[in-house]
């Protein structure tokens, strides 16, 4: 119930351009069979780094220097349904907010058509040294708007386009 | 700001009666040298392994079940200050929340006097094998309520209480 | 030097027939921004459980049972040269040794051309409750005699075989 | 058989001086039920941090620096017995060999009087950007050949030296 939005005809996930398949490995299973809570950033932050990849600023090098690096300040797990070993999963990854300093990601991780997680990590970007927040670097706020408006931009074309028969 | 509540005169982590030490291994700390942040949910693990001992319920044997067991349904980390390696730390955790089959666990993380991190993790009861949830064991919901209240007590004696001698 | 066989004509992994790609996780870098040592064991790791799907028997449910189990007796890791993050690297694993209840792993790590690491893990067959060693099943025996045999006979074809052109 | 000296007397561990105690974390335990078996390389790991403490050359600081740092080079690890969630284990580390490049730490992994693993990590000194060996430097040497000094003397007072009062 608590997933589909009131009267939305998209499936969770729709508006996520960039999905990472990941297998789980037998070390990211506990003793209750299930890959244990922790491991579910490791698979976040896989995705982020494809992220700077799509985006054409793969990190650390076009992102991070001696005055500028991202720092994660917040994450975010919600769990549906437990990862088992060896199940693909997808990580999908979008940019949902952009401030002057900090961007904030959201996740969803599916297993099919299945929900097994989601959630979100905030990362500010700072100064390495003193850790004091600094405006996000110009070029990539322009990555990430130009990638997400094509995203948005694809899922219109999907959605409103005239289809053949 | 957000850390001091209007008017208390309690300093974070007060209402806080178990503390585990930890020290920041290597292996924990990335090329950013500073613990990765999905780490931290297992240094939360580390404090609920704790709290179960503390109780006098130590997981599993005495919490999991054929019926029974706890499945973590959401995480929240807030990253203050960044840990490093070596670093001594101390991991705080309470009950904040039961609810009929779910307990919601707050934690602080301190490097001496400053938080280095804050986050909540929430359990659920459920049937191992269907999922499906189910209300707390009685006792241990009264386990708990027996050390939270003691932890209140504890301060309230701690502040408020004359003593002798 | 002693890397080349004396006389031999064949690259090191020649004799390898399974080769598992994985990209190195930033939450595997360590503050020397390099691969953490220990993590190489899950990377051997997952090209076990690519072993085991491959000769067609995936792992637990194929191989695992009440009376029998896998453990790990030994394990070994040569470090050649680091990895980094974001390399691509390739796991290669063959079965070297075959004992009444044991199976020595070994494996390969490359990154193109370039060896970066090792080793070999031997695991044995055992009860799961006892931890006594068991015989092989005999399935398992046979399977992987096939898998590794088919490699050789796969490698006589390359070697040995006229070809046009 | 291999784990008792020709004629010896000294139990499993007697040339150790250096025991780092540690509690088997639920995230290192995988559906086996039993430690993973990269994880003990991170325990062998944490002890070499306290050796560098314990030598008085603490690890990074008084040991990395822009023309020196120690990589691993080669790892080894017996599985004696299999370590569960919540064991208290020991981790005993000396250094076996000393080379003109190289340290080879010996280790053993102790819950109570079983011995659990064992093992070995080669470290080479080089230079962090050529990875070229380099000559171990002096303090690090004389400190390391102190400290095992002492503890065969400490052995041999414990054994051998007759005490007053």
């Amino acid at each position: 119930m608590a997933d589909a939005a009131a009267g939305g005809a998209e499936a969770p996930g729709a508006d996520i351009r960039l999905w990472q398949r990941l297998r789980v490995r037998w070390a990211e299973v506990d003793a209750q069979r299930i890959v244990f809570n922790g491991h579910y950033l490791t698979y976040f932050d896989v995705a982020v780094t494809e992220y700077w990849r799509a985006i054409g600023l793969p990190y650390p090098d076009a992102i991070s220097d001696a005055e500028n690096d991202l720092f994660a300040v917040r994450s975010l797990v919600n769990y549906h349904a437990p990862a088992f070993f060896d199940d693909w999963l997808e990580v999908g990854i979008r940019v949902a907010r952009l401030g002057n300093s900090s961007i904030g990601f959201e996740f969803l991780i599916r297993r099919g058509s299945e929900r097994v997680a989601s959630g979100e990590v905030v990362y500010v970007n700072a100064d390495p040294v003193a850790r004091r927040a600094r405006p996000l670097p110009e070029r990539l706020r322009a990555a990430i708007v130009r990638f997400e408006t094509l995203a948005v931009a694809h899922d219109e074309d999907a959605s409103d386009a005239p289809r053949a028969g």
